[in-house]
C-alpha cells in the first residue's frame, strides 16, 4: 500500500503532480498551503480540483505572518512585474522570491506526512522554467529529503515529476493522464489573481506559451471562453 | 560586521547560545517560535531574556496549527511523561517529539535570516542530552545548512554550540559567559510549564542533574526561593 502527500497550490503543476501521484499511488492526501497571497482564487482552485481528484483527504493550513520578504507574492504594496513576451523573461533571480517558501511548505508537508504516514511527498518545481528560484531546483530536493529523514528517522521521498520538464512537456504530460485535463480548466497560474489570467506577469506567459508549443487550447481559458463555472 | 540570529525559547539551552551568540558576533537577533505550547511562560521567559540581552531585535512568531502529532506539547490531551530520576530516562523516542519541530524552526529562521542578511542561525540543540530527539544531531543540522544554501543561493551557517555538550557541560559554559547566569535565573524548562518547575519531566530531571553535575545550584531556584520576580 503506497500513500502520497501531493503539495497542492490549485496551479497547472501541482494539478498535473496530482494526477500523477494517483496513478503511482494507492492512497492520495492532498495538502494546501495558504501563505497570504494576493489571491484566495487558488486556494478555491486547489479545494475544487483536490475535490475533482477524489482524494483521500485535503487540508487547508493558512501560514499567514511566517514568510518575510519583499516579494508581491507575500506584499501587496509590491507590484508583480510584468513582461511583454516569455521570451524576455530574466534568467536571474525575480522580486517574486519569497525566501524559504518551499523549505516551509516541504516542512509542513514532512510534519503532515509523518503523521499520516505517506511515503512519499510529491511537489509540482521545475527547474526548466523557475530555475530563477534557487528553492526549484533538483538539489535542493536531495538536501531537503536528507533534511527529512534525519529529523524524522523515517525515509520519505520527495517526488518531483516536473523537474526537468519545461511547460510543454508538463502540458504533454498532462494529457496522457486521466481525467487531468478536466482538472487543468480548474487551475489558477496568474500572479496577479486575475480571472481571465492578466496574461503578462511570468506565470501566465509560461503557461501561455507551454500550451502554444504543445498545440492546444488551454482549457482553463476554453472553459472561462464557454461561460462554465 | 557579523550578525547572527539566536532560535531563544527561553528554555536553558537556547538562553546559553544567546550568550555564545553575543560574544561571538558583532549584532544579535532573537527569533521566539510559539508554536501552541502548553505553556506561555516559556515566551514570557524568551521576552524577559532577550530583553536582558539587549539584543537588536526580538520577534515573536506564532504558529499554532502548524505542527502536528501526538506529542503533550502540543497536545493538551496528552500527559507529559514523568520519571523517578534522570538515570531511568528512555534512550529512543519520546512521546514528547514533534515531527519535523526543528525542521520548521530552522526554516522560519533562514526566511528571517535571509531578510536581515545575517550570516549564523544558532540553535541550542544537543544530541548528547536529546540524542532520542533525530532532529538533535548533527547530522540534521549538516543536511538543513544544506538546504538553506540550496533554497536561498546564500550560505547561512547553522552554529549548535551545544550540540556535543552534555547538560553539565553546559552549565559550565553559562559560568564562563558573562551575564548568562543571571539571565538562566529566568530561563523556563520544564515540559509541564510549572513554576516552580514539576522536577519529574525529562527537561526538569536533566536540568537539576546538569547543575548537579556542575557544582552549582540553578539560578532559577535561587531566584524563586528569593521570591523575586
Amino acid at each position: 500500500m503506497t500513500r502520497a502527500l501531493v503539495l497542492l497550490s490549485g496551479g497547472q503543476d501541482s494539478t498535473t503532480c496530482l494526477y500523477v501521484a494517483k496513478k503511482k499511488s494507492d492512497e492520495v492526501h492532498a495538502l494546501t498551503i495558504n501563505y497570504a497571497q494576493r489571491h484566495d482564487i487558488e486556494i478555491g482552485a486547489a479545494l475544487k480540483i483536490a475535490a475533482l481528484a477524489n482524494v483521500a483527504s485535503h487540508e487547508v493550513v493558512i501560514v499567514s505572518q511566517i514568510l518575510r520578504g519583499t516579494s508581491p507574492l507575500t506584499d501587496k504594496t509590491q507590484q508583480v512585474q510584468t513582461y511583454e513576451s516569455a521570451d524576455v523573461l530574466p534568467g536571474g533571480l525575480e522580486n517574486t522570491f519569497v525566501p524559504a517558501r518551499n523549505m516551509l511548505f516541504l516542512t509542513i508537508a514532512a510534519n503532515r506526512a509523518y503523521v499520516a504516514e505517506c511515503d512519499s511527498i510529491y511537489i509540482g518545481v521545475s527547474q526548466e522554467d523557475y530555475g530563477g528560484y534557487p528553492d526549484c531546483r533538483q538539489e535542493f530536493l536531495d538536501a531537503m529529503e536528507m533534511s527529512m529523514s534525519t529529523a524524522l528517522s523515517r525515509n520519505i521521498r520527495i517526488v518531483a515529476p516536473l523537474i526537468y520538464k519545461n511547460k510543454m512537456q508538463t502540458v504533454n504530460l498532462a494529457r496522457d493522464l486521466q481525467d487531468c485535463w478536466n482538472a487543468l480548466s480548474y487551475s489558477h497560474t496568474c500572479y496577479q489573481g486575475m480571472v481571465p489570467p492578466c496574461g503578462q506577469c511570468h506565470a501566465c506567459l509560461l503557461r501561455a506559451r507551454g500550451f502554444a508549443q504543445a498545440g492546444f487550447a488551454d482549457p482553463l481559458l476554453e472553459r472561462l471562453d464557454k461561460g462554465s463555472s
